[in-house]
């Protein structure tokens, strides 16, 4: 976990983006990170985890997803071999649109620390947050459904809330707070707020130049980041 | 479809093998592919699609699996685009280790229609195939499991049952005859049996030497498929 | 299937209605069913099945699914046998709020005429109705949500079509015609187009009086029919 | 959860009984229960809940498995109203043939809590066990599958580390330690290690005559209570 330091950040590229395009993201990217020295968790399509991890440097690439069997049987599963053979150095699990019954969120998580990769797993609400923080994995997404579009979400008090109950289980766990994150202003208010950690899908994947709104996005981690800890 | 002509053969390595050994499993199937002239559908791993299309030249490269969604949302699931952008040429679809529902089967053989990449079908019994022949995917599996065991699985009879079946319905799609097919007289004596395809996965990936069952299996396809055709 | 005479009818109350107001419902539907001469499938939660089969004469109760197992393992799932015992004489299968794989669609089908009750299987799409009468369920509700919203569904040329295309397959098939109907005036509709079936969800578990809404759909059925076929 | 009181013992038809014998059985474990002064919580078939509650009066009855959904859409789901409408006063939750995700059995658990009914969650692992811990549900149920068949199961020092395991999360939580009993012999066993509840499925479902076999298990977990009990 030494290499995930604070600040970083997530790009959820889900089935918006493939291929050349996906190359060009991770590629700007890379170098964004590099000049921000913001690490970036990225997760494209399954297909492209070789792809990505040959032609980068710097970024994270993590598997989409994976199912948490052994070598053997399990036509159309991800196997976890598969995907760190392919240069994956984490996973993602238990995405609001992915979500996985508690004992193969156990076994996945158990199986990530097995092949020595990160595990980050997707909390729907303080107290599933709680829940999972007593199965260990490396970083939770506090990005609970009932707060989208409340506008509580990059609050403080928030912020405050989910890492209080989330450090009160297992303090090593790293929170990253993802909810509704649209451009570079909401990256810097919800890292203000107190997050070491947050991350965008559509808002990247949805924009004119995606390249461009990732760079931006990054330097207002490093921003918010620097004004919030200078003064500590 | 022209291209996918008889005879073949299927090899799908579920999970039991991916990275540097699939590869090696996939360069010895195409040469053999050329040798004995039986084209060759591999189903690797999705992280290895790439990989393999990248360093191969005849074998066909199918992905086991893939979600008929549109290019956007979906985290976790397999995009039709991204494989055929990583060079798949056609998917497995409904095997038993990964069932659809008959809308989301539909729509997958939809799919890849309109990606102009093969579909091929799993059907769990001779009702299932006819049911799935409405659909008109490609190719259609006949690996009916209540006669998995029974010993008449690669008799005449059944093949002819089930090509019959198939082709009252669509007489345009591949059938391809599997079951339980360990070795290299299997694979001859369904071939024998009428079969223009057959595959396996366990009867290769447990051998001692994969790729030289693998090739054994192939040769035993094109001496078959000669016997049968020559007096006709 | 001599008794289910056409016109019938399908009420679907889902997880809308249960106990005292189900049963209320289903009386005065019960009522109606002989006032009208219509036969109606109603569909309640599996745990009202032995409620209404206990106070009510000549509605057909129907299970909203079950699953294809033997007796005995399966916690969670619906045995085929309990619901007979129940009193259901029918089962709904492959609802789009209950989708089903092919093999498990087959098999279920199977398990009805095993047990001697209707299967009623709902197609998403003209295609899906195709596939699904080579599995010859008894009633296949044609409700193509492709369809829904363009108007075009309870037109004359939609019901000729998916006719045509049930009966081409299995012309013993019982077909009802399903789509968005809100008030008695659209069940007049789509029976004077050529149905001999339809039936509404929240047409009636939305209504003010649901009573008197099922009433009058009933009234409607019975009315178009006699138009219909008068002249004939 | 007052009446709720240890000892307490569970028996799980699953999908092996229904209707008549299922009443029989549950005519005969009331009685016992009364006799022994043992709690009994019986999960029949969901359509055979309204049967068990109207003709029996002690034992408890629990529905296999609910769905977290409000009233209204939801084809082919067990609503939790219904259930409760029906008698039951508990629910099975996340059983191993029946698995949640964890936002699902989050939510069912506040669904059973805001009906006033029991949840009994089960836990596959130690882990699972404290995970599941933190959602707050009455009941869990310890049936690690990495420990049946290793004999450990019953011992004292596992009944030992999951209890405490659990009440270091939560100590009003009650747990039920159930792995593999076959007899009263097996009951007696797990309650002298120190248990509070245990129960069976295969044992009693399986057994000549199931209504003998449940009164030999109630009368055994009375022997062992009062003999682990009376000295202290």
């Amino acid at each position: 976990m030494k290499y995930l330091k604070a600040p970083f950040f997530e790009i959820g590229p889900k089935a918006y983006m493939y291929g050349k395009e996906m190359l060009e993201l991770a590629s700007a990217v890379d170098e964004a990170s590099r000049k921000y020295d913001v690490r970036v968790i990225l997760t494209p399509q399954v297909s492209d985890i070789r792809l990505i991890t040959a032609n980068t440097r710097d970024i994270l690439v993590f598997a989409q997803h994976m199912d948490p069997i052994p070598v053997g049987r399990g036509l159309g599963s991800v196997l976890p071999e598969a995907i760190t053979d392919a240069g994956a150095v984490g996973v993602m699990l238990n995405h609001a649109e992915c979500q996985m019954t508690v004992a193969n969120l156990r076994k996945a998580i158990a199986r990530a620390r097995g092949l020595d990769i990160y595990s980050i797993v997707c909390a729907d609400s303080l107290e599933d947050a709680r829940a999972i923080a007593m199965l260990a994995p490396d970083i939770i997404v506090a990005e609970p459904s009932e707060l989208i579009g409340t506008g509580q979400t990059s609050g403080e008090e928030y912020v405050r809330a989910t890492t209080e109950a989330i450090r009160g289980v297992n303090p090593e766990i790293r929170i990253l707070q993802a909810a509704g994150i649209k451009d570079a202003n909401d990256v810097y208010n919800v890292i203000r707020a107190g997050a070491e950690a947050t991350g965008s899908t559509s808002g990247i994947m949805k924009a004119a130049d995606p390249c461009k709104m990732a760079a931006e996005m990054l330097a207002a981690v490093r921003q918010a980041w620097d004004e919030t800890h200078a003064t500590k």
